[in-house]
């Protein structure tokens, strides 16, 4: 990669509160792929933009941090700080910078390897900060992000569930600790009973406000089990996003039966939604229709949370099931548009 | 640390090459705290600043990462790339990032602990970029940096060096090898036959160019065997100073008779010099008063150079032996009107 000669960046990040004349405040909630593909999209939009991440992964580099420093697991705040850097080369490169993984010697003595850089940025801003709300908040202005980003719980949690699965003369059950292990338990069986430990941990009183004061909630794309239903799990968040004035969005994946949710359609990630939050109300729901097979039955499951459906291809052209941020961009606005219009 | 609120920061860095308009262009050359202070000093100045820094470091953080990485110590160019960061909240809070040293808990279980952030950013960028040269100039963009950071030599240098201390009944020398074992050594004697391996390792060509093309090159303070030597003792950097058609500046330290030179005066420093580059010509050396006892001596020194001396208090008023970037700036401007003045 070149320099390019006279490069002049012009940074004016957007943060969440001081951009008061933004056209939504949307509250954006996942981890991970999922939450990286909504807040690539909504920041291309004319929003106050704040992610609210899930803190239960303790696998690969969030999991050694969590060992090293024994706070939360920086992966899925990093990802969102990523998603959330400028379209511009400095954005672009800051965010390539963030996601990078060392490859140490084959003999090397330390543990580096395969840590992520911007891992070790976050978990250095909270040292210094002694704060993992401020901390992020520093990391969002040293990047020039556009946006918001905050852990949903400053507690460090852990994810775990049942998995049952075929064995030999029947069914066994297995109760399952931990995202990484659930997640490879959960190639080879179905995951039920998942809950977050300690259940009573006090969701971010940040994040608590900015779901309060969205006027969009956003939730998924992401991984079912491990990065969308952790905001469902804490009562804290599930109470903030019952209680929302604002109107509540779910965005569908783009590929249904996943490692995670192996036989479960889209209709059927609809209901999972439900079944943790029998209260919660989704105004809409958007989805790729290559992505429902049965679209009757997935209006029926949206409509079971008084949820319109909103088909829009927002998927990049090359076929890959990733999000295109600008489709998907496009989506959002529309959905926004509509359902406001709607109810004018 | 609170975030500022409407806080928008506005960076344009000064690339050396793209800042053609610039009073002055500088070449610094040394490594660790005395660069640091030089280029805090004249990043304040209207420069098109390079900053040429040693390689040779072999302890602590950089040595562990020569060991994971095989690559260049980082840890002085860490120290040029901080010490050029905009003095702005967002600058001065990037600089402390770089900085930051991790500290792990007791039974941490990896080798985080004591590794500097700004080092594990520089070898991202090497990774990324393949390069250690454009690896640094990415690093000096997306940090807003006020110039340019090169290595002296894009090889990994081991300083040597014989050590010679009083033992029972007499004399004894010992040949020290590594640049932690040479600044450990030094404390119980007076090094001498110091030299890099490789000595043909060739000058990095930017920074042999950014010399050649200075109106300044200014080399030190800092610590005289380990980060200012090292300069005159590659072949390539030494001939490129030897030759270069603009002026040349010798900053004194505020302590002589440190660990690695004790019992050597500031005249005695600048002997050293001379015994190792005898065909360099300085123009000015500038020193701070309070540090040179005996002023003949030391002007002579000089003159053996080639050079005239200024003095000007340069420390900060606090007494500590640290230069203040401001009052060295002052420093550095008069001493560069002066000598043009006098040969205009």
């Amino acid at each position: 990669m070149e320099i390019p000669t006279g490069y002049l960046p012009l940074i004016a990040p957007r943060l969440a509160g001081t951009h008061a004349e933004a056209r939504w405040k949307v509250a954006a909630l996942g981890g991970g792929h999922g939450l990286s593909a909504s807040l690539q999209a909504l920041q291309r939009l004319d929003t106050a933009l704040t992610a609210i991440v899930t803190v239960a992964d303790d696998g690969g580099s969030s999991g050694r941090i969590r060992q090293e420093f024994g706070g939360l697991p920086p992966g899925d705040l990093r990802m969102a700080l990523a998603a959330l850097c400028d379209d511009t080369e400095w954005g672009r490169t800051w965010a390539e910078v963030m996601q990078h993984r060392f490859t140490t010697m084959p003999d090397s003595p330390g543990t580096l390897d395969q840590h992520a850089l911007g891992n070790l940025l976050i978990v250095a801003l909270w040292e210094m900060m002694g704060d993992a709300v401020n901390g992020l908040r520093w990391a969002g202005q040293l990047l020039g992000a556009r946006g918001t980003v905050l852990p949903m719980s400053t507690t460090p949690l852990t994810i775990e569930g049942t998995v049952l699965k075929a064995a030999s003369g029947g069914l066994s059950t297995a109760h399952v600790v931990g995202q990484e292990a659930l997640a490879v338990a959960a190639r080879q069986g179905s995951v039920s009973d998942v809950s977050l430990v300690p259940a009573d941990a006090p969701g971010t009183p940040q994040a608590l406000a900015a779901i309060t004061e969205a006027d969009w909630v956003v939730l998924g794309p992401g991984s079912w089990v491990t990065s969308v239903l952790p905001h469902v799990l804490l009562a804290d968040v599930r109470q903030a996003l019952q209680a929302a004035p604002g109107r509540r969005l779910v965005t569908m994946n783009l590929q249904t039966h996943t490692e995670e949710t192996q036989g479960v359609d889209a209709a059927g990630h609809l209901s999972m939604l439900g079944h943790y939050a029998p209260e919660l109300r989704i105004d809409a729901v958007l989805a790729d229709p290559d992505t429902v097979d049965d679209v009757e039955r997935f209006k029926d499951a949206a409509a079971a949370l008084g949820a319109t459906v909103f088909f829009d291809k927002v998927s990049l052209r090359s076929g890959e099931p990733v999000h295109d941020p600008l489709r998907l961009a496009a989506a959002y606005r529309d959905v926004f548009e509509a359902v406001e219009a709607a109810s004018a």
